[in-house]
């Protein structure tokens, strides 16, 4: 069961949790402003939901309370982060804002951090150099989960990438995984007792289709040593483009772990608590290409041409950033939807650390 | 019927006929080296084959051969270029060369390119960056070929992202359409009477399957008034991931068209000789983030690792880069592929253009 929540209240409550582990005032209100802002745009699965995983790795160390991201390397419009497996949020919003002060600096500004934890979705790192009037890129690596092109096993990960430019009436934002679909969605589909489409699972060079009451594979989905895995955009054969989807993932994999020298994607393990991801993180201003006003205008005007193409019959044409703007409306004023199994476990890691959570939801 | 030929016979020829056009002894050299190496790579869709097509745009004009290009904006890491209509390939060269340079001094360089031609193919430029140790990209827009997803009418054009990195034992050069298949592949399936893929073609909000005998939308896809046209990467529809190609055909106007402030692919067509493809080229020094030997070596493990993996039966793993690396030492050895057509084209051009071609192929 699902239900609605004031998200004031539920960031107030983020905000205690995590003061409550002992991060300080402004750690703990860029974590909670960071996890709302992802419900409030529709994306549950990376919101409010992902407090208990991280609960975990805070219990179990791999996340570091105590730890802050450092600058290990930097030029005029780079820098690397080691993070030294702190807060995957805290590490990206630090990270972000270096990139964002190159860019106003000097025009552009790349940093690539290692040893990081999972930092929820890409695209708010993106969007924090588009609020600001800058083009924003961020993505990070994973452990292994998509099976590379003619692969039975999986080695990459589902390495999203997002990509944020102001616009009107409101900012472009792309944020999607290389994988056709994250692990998070098959789970949804789960959930919800649905049947899952080709092209979402790889298993020895084939495009499985599931039957929703078919458990199979799916535990195996998580499991490196297994000959099923996410396929890569693009499906599983070379016709269907596999090998753009997997090329990509590989892109990311270069600028997250291979420019930071951190770990690539099939070092990682969530038991190890000696590796962590890596994530980058570009900002441009694009008024070192020309004004920053007429170019806003033509991107707006050529998205607007996009939305206004005949479509298919009972279809609207969104582009990227349409449907969090329109579940962003929706969320704010009707409140954030929270299912009942998180809110349980968010109780649950509340009373452990002696927050009171009543009055917040 | 398709023979092997000489490359440095063919490229010869190539220089006397861009010579004859009246274009520069250097710049002669730049299109018949690009145009090889392209045949090289085994992409004989974008190689010799496109002769007849840039014969057809110098002599209407759309290709204007005393045309340079020329900066028009330019900071630090960044600079727009004014192509002015000259021939794409020498625009792309003049531009990445821009890229570079500012990358061997500030360790980035970002360029924009508008009023261009058709450039080939895009990995031919990133490659320019890779030869030098450095990170390159490059992509370019073109007239309306994609529909977006859920539109009946084409908008984005096949938008091409390239990516090229140094590794072992040869570089990384990812170059793919973000549409599921360029133009040139649905072509070349008809020449080879092969049934086409689902995923390749859009119509309707439908993936339809063409039998090879099927002629029925061929003509309509080169029509932007048709209700058919390319599928982007990931086909039709959200769970096959369609929005994603979309939504990086569309980042990859903003790099082209937008920051350039140039025609977007909307308001391109062959026709209008006042119109052209704009492109975007980027370079990056990897040392500005660490050691780039360390760097390399830890990416050519990475990629070594993933042509390790367990395969399909039958099938070989290949990153990107690899095939093109297998086609260059064989079409040096043999000859590189022409077929008897475009040879017939190419030996019209060289005679209207008194350039005796006998002695070359």
């Amino acid at each position: 069961m699902v239900k609605r929540y004031d998200s004031t209240k539920i960031n107030d409550l983020i905000y205690n949790i995590y003061q409550a582990y002992g991060f300080s005032d402004a750690q703990s209100h860029q974590v909670a402003d960071m996890l709302v802002y992802t419900d409030l745009h529709g994306i549950e699965s990376h919101g409010v939901q992902r407090l208990v995983m991280y609960d975990h790795f805070i219990q179990n160390g791999k996340i570091r309370v105590n730890s802050k991201p450092k600058i290990v390397k930097e030029t005029d419009v780079s820098a690397v982060v080691d993070a030294h497996f702190g807060l995957g949020q805290l590490n990206g919003i630090y990270s972000m804002n270096i990139a964002i002060q190159k860019a106003q600096k000097h025009g552009i500004g790349i940093v690539t951090t290692r040893n990081s934890g999972h930092y929820g979705i890409a695209g708010y790192y993106a969007n924090m150099a588009a609020e600001l009037g800058l083009m924003g890129m961020s993505s990070c690596n994973s452990r292994p989960a998509m099976l590379p092109t003619h692969a039975t096993k999986a080695l990459v990960g589902t390495n999203p990438i997002s990509f944020a430019m102001p616009a009107k009436p409101h900012t472009f934002i792309f944020d999607a995984a290389t994988t056709t679909v994250p692990q998070g969605k098959i789970e949804v589909y789960r959930k919800l007792e649905k049947d899952l489409p080709a092209l979402w699972v790889a298993k020895n060079g084939e495009e499985p289709v599931y039957d929703h009451t078919d458990d199979t594979d799916f535990d195996l989905l998580r499991d490196p040593d297994a000959n099923v895995g996410l396929a890569p955009l693009g499906g599983v054969t070379e016709d269907t483009g596999s090998h753009k989807g997997f090329g990509l993932g590989v892109i990311v994999e270069v600028f997250t772990s291979i420019l930071s020298l951190g770990n690539v994607s099939n070092e990682i393990t969530p038991e190890d608590l000696s590796v962590g991801p890596c994530q980058s993180f570009v900002a441009i201003d694009p008024a070192i290409f020309g004004d920053k006003d007429a170019i806003i205008d033509k991107f707006s005007r050529y998205l607007q041409d996009i939305r206004s193409l005949p479509a298919v019959p009972g279809k609207t044409i969104y582009v990227a950033g349409d449907k969090e703007a329109l579940a962003y409306e929706e969320n704010r004023q009707l409140g954030i939807q929270i299912d009942d199994r998180t809110l349980e476990e968010v109780e649950s890691i509340a009373s452990r650390l002696n927050v009171d959570y009543a009055p917040y939801i």
